[in-house]
């Protein structure tokens, strides 16, 4: 499979979804993917299956605050110059690129380096999704090292990381995107072919392209896009079940750039007379859905603020007082809701008290829905 | 020349005058190098004039707040694993260490290294004191660049930085260094001999180790301390004028860990009725001392507090309310005066209003004092 010009803007309403309100709006990645699709012709899209065991699959993206990337724009450089140090560090050719998260920008940030490197983007991903934090990817989940990772930023500067652990690596990561102006580029756990089918969250960019163009055909042809996103997502095996967990306006909006985080709250308010209030906190991405109180959804599951007439994904830097909104609840990937999986990505992780209980649970969602 | 156990002593005590409050307290640099002076011997010190034009010169030492140094010590191992990875990065070996900065700890920081390395440590820095950021080099004021750098810290973890400009390095190294715990190893601007004879201080090793034994022996044949000092600083032919600036004690002291470094200020009262009041204000250094608000010094040239008694020199981490001390001012090596330097360590560059004053014009000191 190639990825077109219609498939990358398939792939960019996927992506938004997916990204849990995170990743960075996509908005920017496609258009410098578009550049690159105009000079070089579709991207290839590689399965992990056709991956040879010893390949070298770089997966990379985004680290910072998206309320930073909406006005610091990437110079376009960035991302093959990160890739092009880790061949040399490595000593090698890279084989393929990899999102190390489907959700949002992140979701097409590689294509520009697939583009320009000649290479293949991989059918996979390290979240399923979007997360806030670099040790939050499934490779350090299943023990493998971030480093050595390559951070570059639109202004030509470089900086290779080789931490003690993946915790370390993330906190120093971190001081560099905000030493670089809030944003960076990131070229992190480099995976053999092999390491990448074992670990990586498989089929998640052709299920984020088939999300987008579900939606694109319903709104082309007069259909429902809500009702088209939950058949394409349950039609992914990825995402097992979704649904609407509120439906109302933006009445109250709190969002700070704290540590190189967008950190905040949004409160919803229903509507009609008791119409209710839903509460979501995030860190880049929406962690936990609390409907008067009651917890509706909780990290790893996918909490996805969107438009309510035009079913467009709100990311978390985009939001505003007065949208009228649904919110999005979908089951995440079940790599995600391990035991082990939990530790890294579930509520404790981001500091909340309650543990962690499947949306499904939640809401009373049979698992045919 | 070599190092011994004596020298090491005398380097310490010199350097933490030269710190001018900063650099760190040379106590535990002290201790590691004392350890490799035991298991290797003394340590090579070679003057710029012996070195071969095309030598490898490292200049390396400690990035951070020395508030951090004093409670997260080092391992002893970073400063060699950063310059055995700037060997890697270069392709070949160095020849010789220098200390970035002969002020405080990090004049001694080179040590170690030399000492595992098997080179010699030269006899110059880049800053004829110490200053608090990496661009606040001689090298950077005379156009080198400061990259790559290496920097390292207690854990085992290692980044490679290679930043557009010498601005962009130090934002950078910071926040590397604070992701780090607050403090951090670096190797940066490496030199060719040629270089290094051409740009950096020389001189300055031997200066301190001369300071050190000076006072030494006044202490040790009931001489006064603080004569013994301006001497040695006069004998030195970098620091060309000294002297007392204030005799009191603290009264008031607002220090604070920001930004990765140690800011503050400190307040001092002259003994007797009408003593007066002298105020200094610091970021890792004394940058500028006030009396009664009217200026006697200030960057680059060095402001000391010391002991009054016994004429140790007190670190700003170390500053302490009643402490008894005599604030001590001494004119910074003429190549730190040119206008171009005055651009990068004049008080402009701390943020103060008022513009460059030599200590000698500011203090009514004759040239032959």
């Amino acid at each position: 499979m190639r990825i077109d010009r219609t498939a990358l803007a398939d792939l960019a309403c996927g992506a938004a979804f997916l990204g849990s309100g995170g990743g960075g709006d996509p908005y920017y990645a496609r258009l410098l993917a578009e550049a690159e699709l105009a000079r070089h012709g579709a991207i290839g899209l590689v399965a992990l299956e056709d991956l040879a065991d010893d390949a070298l699959v770089v997966p990379c993206g985004w680290i910072g605050a998206p309320t930073v990337s909406v006005e610091k724009l990437p110079s376009g450089r960035e991302t093959v110059a990160g890739l092009r140090r880790m061949e040399r560090i490595l000593d090698r050719r890279i084989d393929a690129v990899m999102p190390v998260e489907i959700g949002g920008g992140n979701g097409l940030a590689p294509l520009t380096a697939a583009a320009q490197l000649g290479v293949p983007m991989v059918d996979a991903d390290g979240m399923g999704r979007a997360f806030p934090e670099s040790q939050m990817a499934i490779f350090n989940i299943r023990g493998l090292s971030a480093c050595p990772s390559v951070l570059t930023d639109a202004g030509g500067s470089l900086v290779v990381v080789e931490s003690v652990d993946n915790l370390a690596h993330e906190r120093i990561a971190r001081g560099v995107s905000v030493a670089m102006g809030g944003i960076a580029h990131m070229a992190e756990y480099p995976l053999s072919g092999r390491q990448a089918r074992e670990h990586a969250i498989g089929g998640s960019v052709s299920a984020a392209i088939a999300i987008g163009a579900a939606v694109r055909r319903a709104r082309g042809g007069g259909g429902d896009p809500f009702a088209a996103l939950f058949d394409a997502l349950r039609r992914s095996g990825l995402y097992a079940r979704a649904g609407v967990l509120f439906d109302g306006k933006i009445v109250d909006l709190e969002r700070e750039t704290r540590n190189g985080f967008s950190v905040g709250r949004v409160a919803i308010e229903g509507f009609g007379e008791d119409g209710g209030r839903m509460l979501l906190e995030f860190q880049n991405e929406n962690l936990v859905a609390r409907r008067d109180g009651q917890v509706r959804a909780m990290v790893p599951d996918l909490i996805t603020v969107m438009d309510r007439e035009t079913a467009d994904s709100i990311t978390t830097e985009r939001l505003k007082y007065g949208q009228r909104v649904k919110v999005v609840g979908a089951a995440a990937p079940p790599m995600l809701r391990e035991a082990r999986a939990l530790d890294f990505v579930g509520p404790a992780a981001f500091g909340f008290a309650e543990g962690y209980v499947p949306i499904e649970a939640l809401n009373g969602w049979d698992a045919g829905r």
